[in-house]
């Protein structure tokens, strides 16, 4: 349980009918789940396939519209929401987690915050495509060849490129650093910290070669402090032991050692 | 200009203070101006490529955070917001575009215009991944081989499933039909329309032959009748008519005749 939380949920609603409709390996639910682990509000989770794909793309049972895919979460008036940015940019001013700037500022500290989450998750998406680069619908193993070919630019190109951008955020973050740097934005924990820290981790399990040597070269040592950091923060470092944070496997972050390189 | 701008914008600002930092291609930038142009708010445009990178990555100049690449918007406070979605999430309430509802029902429906958006934006990325599926930074010419097989599985399979979910959320949707289904949500324009209308664009000039033939199909009439809608609408229409949209070549969508087949 966080102490921060800046504004509770609706005290008209009660906190235990947030939903999470979800499939249960820690993939883009994971930053849900982790957004509500650190501000300690109560969820509960669906996470039968046919159930939850039946409820969620029906329009009478989930209310309008019908959603693309999971995660969806199901909001205290009943309606469901999907697309993990626009989830998590709904929850995060009200777990307290989109800034701590007031008035006519808070709704741009937001949107700020919206913008880090978005990149974020581009590289989530980025490390997602390395082993599915032709079609989603079809296996790793028919188009591995292409896979090889694109985890080379990921490991040269890209991966450098989104912890160059972090790390450029965070040291050049005037409130954040007196904490060491390794706040996003402002000097408090956002949804942008906690969802980089979850991606961080995703690439470390999916590419721990080429992540040991990037970290190695001493380049990126706020954007590493920051994943150690939260791992640290209450609420997170309660939910790491208690053994309901699912293993990574076969999900948006996959390990495949031939995808591996130190370089 | 619309006539059904909701919340003009802070009365304290000059509406004209607002800047978008983009190479002119239509592409992610153009989701943008589609806000501005139906809207009826004032913007300019700042397009030098060189320039254009080194303010929005330098901190100094774009206030904090840096940013990761364009489209980037300077707000009327001075600092810039980047992330296409973050910049429509962020602009749609100011300009009347993130639906009718009042109180506490707003902030909701807000969120599930974004939820549409995102889904939007991924059709967008998934249509410009079929031309770059291995290295953005390289030649489509050198991942041609990998882009043919990727083309094949959009063809048949990821663009139809797209289509498919905005038809059901268009046919679904309980106030919109009273004007013939064209509406995402609720019954007037939203950021969501104006953003599905600019990936259909996009995809009809990549893919002409592909998208002919769904049409014909018959079974996403109210999408591609949205399209219609939207191309009618004051403020799009004269932007059309202006001569001041830019035609499609080689950005984020791009026709290569090899990749599109009516099947």
């Amino acid at each position: 349980m966080s102490d921060i939380v800046k504004e509770p949920v609706n005290k008209k609603q009660k906190t235990d009918e947030y939903v999470l409709y979800y499939v249960g390996t820690p993939g883009r639910g994971e930053y849900v789940r982790l957004a509500f682990e650190y501000a300690g509000v109560p969820y509960t989770e669906m996470s039968d396939p046919s159930k939850l794909l039946a409820t969620i793309t029906d329009p009478a049972k989930s209310g309008h519209p019908p959603h693309f895919a999971p995660p969806a979460l199901k909001l205290p008036s009943g309606r469901f929401l999907s697309q993990t940015p626009a989830i998590l940019s709904h929850i995060a001013p009200k777990f307290g987690l989109a800034g701590k700037k007031e008035g006519d500022e808070a709704e741009e500290e937001r949107s700020l915050v919206n913008q880090l989450v978005l990149t974020a998750l581009d590289l989530c998406n980025e490390t997602h495509d390395v082993h599915h680069p032709i079609a989603v619908e079809d296996y790793y193993e028919d188009q591995k060849e292409a896979a090889l070919a694109r985890a080379k630019s990921y490991r040269k190109s890209r991966l450098p490129k989104f912890l160059k951008h972090f790390q450029a955020v965070l040291s050049s973050n005037p409130e954040g650093k007196k904490n060491g740097g390794t706040y996003l934005i402002g000097s408090s924990t956002t949804i942008a910290d906690l969802v980089l820290f979850h991606v961080l981790e995703g690439v470390l399990f999916a590419f721990p070669k080429r992540t040991a040597a990037l970290k190695k070269s001493g380049e990126y040592d706020n954007v590493f402090a920051l994943q150690n950091r939260v791992a640290g923060e209450n609420g997170i470092k309660e939910y790491i032991s208690s053994g309901r944070r699912q293993k990574f496997g076969n999900g948006v972050f996959r390990h495949y050692a031939e995808l591996d390189a130190e370089e």
